[in-house]
């Protein structure tokens, strides 16, 4: 029997899903949230993931239920589980990916190298921690945050008072240190329910305006040292929260050269794209194998140096289509991964792949073709 | 707006067209024989291609039609094309394809070199073909044959009574020197309607029992005369024949060190299968660029050396699964690629690609991937 997995969410990492599906003869179901979603053409049901008569119905004709984000509620989850449905990663390792106060709090038991942080409840805790932390703090809502969303840096506790003023009785927002970085890194990890795990390179991420920008695979001028550190810490927090599927870790290399775990995300990662040419398995291979438990793929570089460009939305899709063509033309070594959305300014709707063995050269050439589409 | 690409054909060549059809956002619609054919996923109509009511149905809904073999009938090309329909490969350039006869009166036209050859029409032509041609003869039904049907070796002409006897009216069968070659070579080139060609390295192909079996890119050993004299061939033949899409071009390289065109496929083909993940732009990629008339990729091979092994049908559904899971539990370097097609013996029913820097290496991977399948 062909093993069926059951995408909730149709977003483009449901829809990158597809074309190794294909290839490796797994049957791919997603339930997206509405018609023409990026991941339609594998698409057998649409409708609300909060809803849990919706995703059981969805659930009743696969093998194993994965994700194309984490929003789906941990009672939906858990009563999937109770149901006897396969879940990769389950809920008890998603809520470390849904509140990022379990997440601090899990990774300190862990002894997970971090920055300094803190629940706090009120502008005066806030101001508080603000106080013992060089003056800034990094805010965060705990659950719900993407792409910079959700996230405010703050010099006084009164700046988050907004907040503050919608958080229900209990609750807390997440405070950090501001860190001083030299540059963001991501350390990606696969494991299976098995056990097994394998790790992608290092790879350093550009983010601009809160929204990654660009990847380069191996990370530049890594010290040996700082790639073993990622490595352990990404198989640390893929064993120790139980994911299982892709992990990606978002790292901070300091001034003071340690390595901070920034962010978590339980799924294929706007920072491992890279891999779908660069890898000799894609991050969207690698997830299927490891959620359905079948043997994980080589994560073995197929070039020394590998760049991704996000491309952000222009104005109309007409334009799009003209830009397309263009890139193309002028890029003829530029792998052109688009997602099926109409463009708005800002958002992702596609990116650019390019492998080669100058770095300079790939990172030109992959600026250049994303640049078409602006 | 999407190109929307129509492929006629549902089987293995149109399911890998959906990859790249995914990725690069065209809108990939197959016209299948059946329902769950190895194309399903893309399939949007299923009917008879050599109905022209069906075929007219499906064209309506798409910009350009392609195919996923040459077997529609020319009336319906020629209806289609006197709709206004574009056609790529057209059905000028497919006769060719389609009828061994008129491409080898065509490639002498065109000086390309080729076995002698000549149209008999019964025992008594064929027998003095064998006589002028050192005793033996190639004996080919010039329509309707592949992997080594309509194909056969003779020394009289009294052998191919039977064939003779089917025979319409003025129709003839084809002859063919029974060449003495050290090995078989392919050269796969796209060709845009702009008119735009590119090349792909040179490769051997190993037949067994008339079908692929193994593919080795670049063709180990080859001299740059014989790499030149391939590339140009490719070349001749796709703008001499007006192919657009892919174009393969099957050669002997004989005893005496000359290049000899065998047959000829216009669509992605066995001996480029390697490509999807051997070169940048892999063949599947190509020809939807080509046929939509979009910028044609690079070329360029990802790997010193790419092998791909056919994978034959085994015994049972069942059995394939596990053999599956452990082709890729004893081979994390082998990207494995499955038709979805109920196995039968012989049957080609996936391959496995490999790609790396020594090629006994990459060989002995392939082979014992593949192998894990018998």
């Amino acid at each position: 029997m062909t093993v069926r997995i059951g995408v909730i969410g149709g977003g483009q990492l449901a829809r990158m899903m597809i074309a190794p599906a294909v290839e490796l003869g797994l049957d791919l179901r997603v339930l997206a949230e509405d018609e023409g979603m990026a991941a339609q053409l594998a698409a057998t049901a649409v409708g609300d993931y909060r809803d849990l008569d919706t995703v059981r119905a969805f659930a009743a004709d696969v093998d194993v239920i994965t994700f194309d984000h984490e929003h789906v509620p941990q009672d939906v989850l858990r009563a999937l589980v109770a149901d006897g449905v396969q879940v990769h990663p389950g809920p008890d390792a998603l809520q470390y990916a849904q509140d990022k106060l379990v997440m601090r709090a899990r990774l300190a038991e862990l002894g997970v190298p971090q920055p300094e942080w803190a629940a706090v409840c009120d502008a005066a805790e806030l101001q508080a921690f603000i106080d013992e932390n060089g003056g800034a703090a990094v805010v965060k809502t705990p659950r719900g945050g993407y792409d910079g969303k959700g996230v405010r840096v703050v010099r006084a506790g009164s700046e988050a008072e907004d907040w503050f003023s919608t958080l229900s009785d209990g609750d807390a927002l997440l405070a950090e240190e501001l860190v001083s970085f030299t540059r963001e890194l991501a350390q990606q990890v696969a494991r299976r329910p098995s056990g097994d795990i394998v790790a992608y390179p290092l790879v350093e991420t550009v983010q601009r305006d809160g929204v990654c920008a660009e990847v380069i695979a191996p990370a530049p001028g890594t010290t040996d040292r700082h790639v073993l550190v990622a490595e352990r810490i990404g198989r640390q927090i893929a064993e120790g929260l139980g994911v299982t599927g892709m992990l990606a870790v978002e790292l901070f290399e300091t001034d003071d050269e340690r390595i901070l775990v920034n962010e978590l995300a339980m799924r294929p990662h706007n920072s491992g794209h890279w891999s779908q040419e660069g890898a000799v398995t894609g991050q969207f291979e690698q997830h299927l194998r490891a959620v359905a438990d079948l043997p994980l793929g080589s994560t073995r570089p197929r070039a020394p140096w590998s760049v991704m460009v996000n491309i952000l939305g222009g104005p109309t899709e007409g334009a799009l289509e003209d830009r397309f063509t263009q890139a193309l033309a002028e890029h003829p070594e530029a792998k052109v991964h688009t997602y099926g959305k109409a463009p708005r300014p800002g958002r992702k709707v596609g990116h650019v792949n390019v492998t080669g063995d100058d770095l300079d050269d790939v990172v030109y050439t992959a600026r250049a073709a994303a640049d078409e589409f602006l």
